[in-house]
């Protein structure tokens, strides 16, 4: 039996992979956890299904690519403050360090990145047909929006793998960019991503499979700003500057600033791909995603105190012999505070993966969920010995509402595009879901289902039948009335609850939020500060919808993953909000209800996933 | 009484600044040198008036600048493969050392140039109004035109200097030019030299007073070139790319390659001046000076078999809108196979030294002189402690050469050009002299007259009054019959002379050239091959010339410095070879005329100043 299956036993940190002396009471209440011992609370939050490296800090993920010669899917991501590191999969489930543990495919100290390496991206067949690192090489610190430039700090260098990815050797030559663009003062200027498509081959006049990269960045005084060059030989050399594809002026919204956050400042760790319905197609509409840095005034020098993870969908032109990208929708990737920094990567169907699941050209984004809230806060680390994960790999695609009443819901400028001009019109969207093959593992899983269930006044009503674990997937589909719209109403569910603990998750019908409430999550916060007990909250649409005659309110599709400390809570297959919920209690295993309001809501299609299964099966 | 007076000993060694215990016998014979103790042989062929470090190793001139807060002169220079170190001077004949025992004002080793710094230039009024060295910073070796060039080896950085050219601090940033013009691959890209020019400023539409900078390099299997850059802000930081305002076909020549050798396949060290007749003048005609590098074929990787030091006049134009530069007439600044690298200053009237001499504007050039020839060769280097010098600094403008006949010596394509059409022309080329300051200084030494002679049969006869030292100065005006041309005449003199060893120094009709013959300078030569015996040669032109009705060969005005091992020759104010000849016995000091032929050459005005000057009467 593989070590991966799912946990069944009551507590969780008999189902990680790692058994240490675990000598921290959970059935009492928590002191000041610095003061424990270093790795005591290996096991006390850490994820079972989760991508993350086999101890340490995990930052951005980056460098992700598809081994032509064996189909497996390698993700990377920074390391430690001290490289990056990787893991392969052949199943988008189980994953398995390119080094033993966990070691870095590349560290920084070269002659081009003496201080770091920071976010880099794959070329798989690159550098004499070899997977190919381009990364931001750094020489000098601290690089911030907030404080001036210094030149040279952020150049980007090749290494190349002739080892299966295991080692990523620095070329022993200067960078292929080594500066922005002519006397551009950027606030930044990194996290290259590699990138072919067909749209922006012909729309150049570029040769077929000519690979572009985009650079994140922005300009002081100016405003955020994606840099893309192009491919000029086939050593990946030179890169032509194709200038600011995309630029937004300083601190400015997407429309009013409710749907997609603030573009800020300065644009970090973009993507661009080509997306259809059915997923990655070149000649599909164009996204690109990016983390966004901002601060409320006044502006403090080295602190960004937001970071947004966005996409925008649009459209590609020439203007004036320039190629400009204009938005025509934008959202929120994940909506979480902690949840940034998303990399992504084209798996063909002819990825190991893919022939597995049948799967057909996808691209998989992957987002970082900072552990210690970007450096600012220490949740216990040395104890812990581990600091953040990846969130669960999704699937993106173009989303399609039909049948939408087009009334002034729709007609917002949001995180959508309609189409048609009828009374009834499409709304397009982005579309993300775990990918098939985590939900088809979670499915194995120990199932049960609650009964469902009407509210029309508060509760907090515990389920019938709570997880074992916590490790577990809650479904559930809301329906609400049209009476709903506008008022108090908040519907949803209360989990890791004990008699002292409840991280509540809720639909709030005033501002078409999604809560995550966790004034109450752990009782460790109140002597551990940096246990974070801040409410997260991200914004959801729901429609109103026409089905014959009847005109209802979209129906809220819930999926909350939890994985130990890890919460997703996913929604209508375009909506993430992802966050840590550090529950304390052995016992905080509870699943409840959560109802505050007047109008009836209906709980319906309840089933719970208990158990998770281990994405490490081969770690010591 | 000034230490920095004439030496009026026999003994050169005792003229020296640096008197240690000198137990070599210069009156027996030499054995093989690298047997001696280090240092032993410091003194022995060390110069006196010419400008090298107290101690160690001597490479390229770069980073000269005036102060604008004293009117000091500062020459620069590369120094034992490891930085930069610097002198100045208030006179152009005394230097001090800018920091004791010569250190230099800048090392390697920082971010920018972890394995070297190669040459720079200095603007005075640069980073905060401060002397500012803009430098070669060198990432990766090697690097040589023969090779595939490594990408980032070669960057400009910034160093600035607040304690008056003592140190030159480097700023805490990236490179201020990253990379050559994209996707060029460069044989080279080196050797900045920043320049001033109201005609560039006029062309370009630049504002007053902008800064450009020359990078020397060339391009794989297209020749060499010289980059140009335009300043493009208050800070110096970034440099706008104006092109190759110059290129050559690769190993192509100037005519047929007899006045100006080969343009190669890279240029080094190059500058950019205006002249006219009395000097620096920014509105005058527009010189550069280059090395060239190049081989004789099969190319053997990391070999440059030549190197050349020349020159070009020529015209600046506007072509499609890029700036260009058009040779009229191309020369050699020195004919030495060891001379090299030249750097130039621009020495303004208000500089100390000039308001001393009354100079007006002057452009200075400096010529490095190889000690180990290019690091090939050893000539006792540990047992000198010391290896190379920089020639004596040279005043440029621009020469004229009035009554010229226009028969075919002038249409040739060399290194002059003719103004006007008729009988008699004037020929215009550069002038280079010896800087007035040390001319007079050299004036000051015991001077002694030879006798004028006439010879029309082969000769070898001593001079009635040699030189007590190997330090001194032969002046000499040798005119010869027009029946001259094109016979096997040779004229001229033998220095360094005795039973054993001698130096000849002659002009050769049959090719028109200036000879150095040194297969028998030194009788160390023979167990020593690092003491180079390869003859010297540089071709000039006599021209004819009308005075009345008659017509003559113009008169060769020789002057032949000879610094105990370091001997120029400069003839007609346009022509320089210098070389090394290291004469071994102590009384080798005779004067010889020399003379082969048979066509009668009166050699008259014959002058030797014995004794030189110490250039630096302060070391200790």
């Amino acid at each position: 039996m593989r070590k991966s299956g799912c946990c069944t036993f009551g507590l969780v940190g008999i189902c990680l992979a790692q058994q240490k002396n675990f000598s921290v009471d959970r059935n009492a209440p928590p002191g000041n956890l610095s003061t424990l011992p270093n790795g005591t609370l290996f096991e006390a939050w850490r994820p079972r299904a989760h991508i993350l490296p086999p101890f340490g800090q995990i930052g951005d993920p980056c460098g992700h690519y598809v081994d032509t010669k064996d189909g497996f899917l390698h993700f990377g991501f920074l390391h430690d403050g001290n490289g990056a590191a990787g893991v392969t999969t052949d199943d988008l489930v189980h994953y398995k360090d390119v080094n033993p543990q966990g070691r870095q495919f590349i560290f920084p100290g070269g002659v081009n990145d003496p201080v770091a390496v920071f976010d880099g991206t794959v070329i798989n067949q690159g550098v004499n047909g070899e997977p190919t690192f381009l990364y931001t090489s750094i020489s000098y610190l601290p690089i911030q929006w907030t404080i001036a430039y210094t030149r040279g700090s952020e150049t980007m260098s090749l290494a190349v793998s002739v080892d299966g990815g295991r080692n990523f050797t620095k070329l022993d030559q200067g960078p292929v960019i080594s500066d922005p663009p002519f006397a551009v003062n950027v606030t930044g200027f990194r996290d290259p991503f590699a990138l072919q498509n067909a749209q922006l081959d012909e729309l150049l006049g570029s040769p077929a499979r000519t690979w572009y990269l985009v650079i994140a960045g922005g300009v002081h005084d100016s405003g955020p700003s994606q840099f893309l060059y192009r491919q000029n030989d086939t050593e990946f050399q030179f890169w032509e500057e194709l200038g600011q594809w995309w630029h937004e002026p300083a601190n400015s919204t997407w429309g009013e600033g409710l749907w997609a956050g603030r573009w800020g400042f300065n644009f970090e760790a973009s993507t661009i791909f080509g997306l259809d319905e059915s997923g990655f197609n070149e000649n599909g509409t164009i996204f690109t995603t990016v983390g966004a840095e901002w601060s409320l005034d006044p502006i403090v020098p080295q602190v960004s105190d937001f970071r947004d993870s966005l996409w925008a969908a649009g459209t590609v032109e020439l203007s004036d012999g320039d190629i400009r990208f204009n938005p025509s929708f934008a959202g929120v990737l994940d909506w979480g505070a902690s949840a940034y920094a998303s990399h992504g990567q084209h798996l063909p169907a002819w990825s190991k993966a893919s022939q597995k699941s049948g799967a057909p050209d996808r691209y998989i984004t992957t987002i970082w969920l900072t552990g210690d809230f970007y450096d600012t806060t220490d949740p216990a680390s040395n104890q812990q010995n581990w600091t953040g994960t990846l969130l669960l790999p999704r699937e993106l695609s173009v989303g399609r509402v039909e049948n939408v009443v087009n009334n002034e819901l729709v007609k917002e400028i949001g995180s959508w595009k309609s189409q048609g001009y009828s009374d009834l019109v499409e709304v397009m969207t982005l579309k993300q879901v775990v990918v098939r093959e985590v939900m088809a593992a979670i499915s194995n899983c120990s199932s049960s289902t609650e009964p469902s269930r009407s509210f029309n006044v508060s509760t907090r009503e515990a389920f019938q039948q709570s997880p074992k674990t916590k490790l577990f997937v809650l479904k559930a589909s809301l329906s609400f009335p049209s009476s709903a719209r506008g008022t108090g109403l908040k519907a949803g569910f209360q989990i890791l609850a004990s008699d002292v603990e409840a991280t509540s998750i809720y639909y709030q019908f005033s501002n078409e939020s999604i809560i995550i409430d966790r004034t109450n999550t752990s009782a460790a916060s109140a002597l551990n500060p940096g246990i974070i007990s801040q409410t997260e909250a991200g914004r959801l649409r729901l429609f109103d919808r026409k089905s014959g005659d009847q005109q209802k309110i979209e129906v809220l599709d819930l999926m909350i993953v939890v994985d130990n400390s890890v919460v997703e809570v996913h929604a209508n297959d375009r909506f993430v909000v992802s966050t840590w919920a550090r529950s304390w209690y052995s016992n905080s295993t509870e699943l409840r209800f959560f109802y505050d309001g007047q109008e009836t809501v209906e709980f319906e299609n309840i089933t719970i996933f208990d158990g998770l299964y281990d994405a490490y099966p081969d770690r010591a």
